[in-house]
């Protein structure tokens, strides 16, 4: 296959980028490696029927007040936000307290650029706990991929970075890449592969904010790879796993 | 000195996250390697009195009509623009061309980003061609650093990044830095200056755009490090060598 025919891959490392992409027709991953794309996998991994991810905790409460089955879950600053039941963590959402129910997900960054790319062909929640199933099923699509960072209130971080570089080194060479960003990302990945994950991310502004919290463990959590092999799709308003 | 005592040090990847950070009061470094602040920094060692960024051909061959003993640059898809008399490259301007002479340049993304942190308390120009001379500066004045990456169409781009992550190993040290784009930034000059810059950049989206306009003998000049030892300042329109 000459290259002019492969698909084409690109990263943006913040949504503040995302209008230099066309995401139109695109599959488009979404990336929040701490926390809210790890604990979607692990949850629907567990066997939770779906995630439905909202914007804000008051639309969350409503929700939850509505949706029998349903389980409210989001923290600001480190804790379960006022008002609901569950934090944003993947560990707090084993199977036999997920399985069948609803999870009703509120986040600070990811559910934003969720919103932000609904043209897009397909919406695939990305984390290293599903890296592998995801690259496989950005395969066996074969269209042009976004992988999107969430990033932190707008500023490229490190660990949704270093996920983009995992998926480029994985799958790049099936894909047309001309961005930097995919670049470095994959670079970036190289050397904290090299390293350790959480060893090359200690340093990082996330893992100070977390750590600080007291979720170093979660965060080693999040960069373990391929503990939930799903790949969750949003249809419509919610998150499940992928059925063909 | 204890860590919170340090200034700060920061890196933003493209013009389009400049909102994300304080300008106010801090040092600015500007960052377009290929090749507006290349050219800039080598025709200011090479004697030129001033340069003149500008936003647009019109406005640069206004003031050029105007300016007596003034040049006009500037290039629009890697050829001089039309009515300016000269290009966009470190090489076009020897010391017995430039010297006296106030060189009025227009380049699309260098020139921009400038415009947009007029409240910096200074604003000054970076490139590889000035590396030492711009960090023993940033240190001496002891003030935050905000390293602006001038990109391309605010697409982040490896060369500029590449400087940034330069500055960052040269004097990180002496800042207290808590950036991931700083982090990332290091991490790949230090991958790059393993390589060598101009082979880590050969499969960059602007090596490639450039190489095609046969630029690749500019791009290897632009990489050189410590070739024009001055720090270049804006003061009020004109950017000149810093007198203290």
């Amino acid at each position: 296959m000459n290259s002019m025919e492969k698909p084409k891959l690109e990263v943006c490392l913040s949504p503040a980028l995302l209008h230099l992409y066309d995401t139109k027709g695109s599959v488009v991953v979404i990336i929040d490696i701490f926390r809210a794309t790890s604990t979607i996998t692990a949850a629907l991994h567990n066997g939770a029927a779906c995630v439905v991810p909202v914007a804000t905790v008051a639309r969350c409460i409503e929700l939850g007040s509505t949706i029998e089955g349903s389980i409210t879950a989001g923290e600001r600053d480190g804790r379960v936000a006022e008002g609901l039941q569950h934090g944003n963590s993947p560990l707090e959402y084993p199977a036999d307290f997920v399985k069948g129910k609803k999870l009703i997900l509120t986040t600070t960054n990811g559910t934003r650029l969720l919103h932000m790319v609904e043209d897009a062909d397909t919406i695939v929640i990305g984390s290293f706990l599903n890296l592998r199933a995801v690259c496989a099923y950005l395969i066996n699509r074969g269209k042009n991929v976004l992988l999107g960072c969430a990033s932190w209130k707008d500023r490229v971080n490190l660990e949704d970075t270093l996920f983009a570089g995992a998926v480029v080194q994985e799958i790049g060479a099936s894909f047309d890449i001309n961005c930097d960003s995919a670049r470095a990302a994959r670079v970036l990945y190289e050397r904290a592969s090299s390293e350790g994950l959480i060893e090359f991310l200690s340093d990082s502004s996330h893992y100070r904010r977390l750590s600080a919290f007291g979720l170093v463990h979660d965060m080693e959590y999040c960069v373990s790879l391929d503990l939930h092999p799903v790949v969750p799709v949003l249809y419509g308003d919610e998150i499940q796993v992928f059925h063909p």
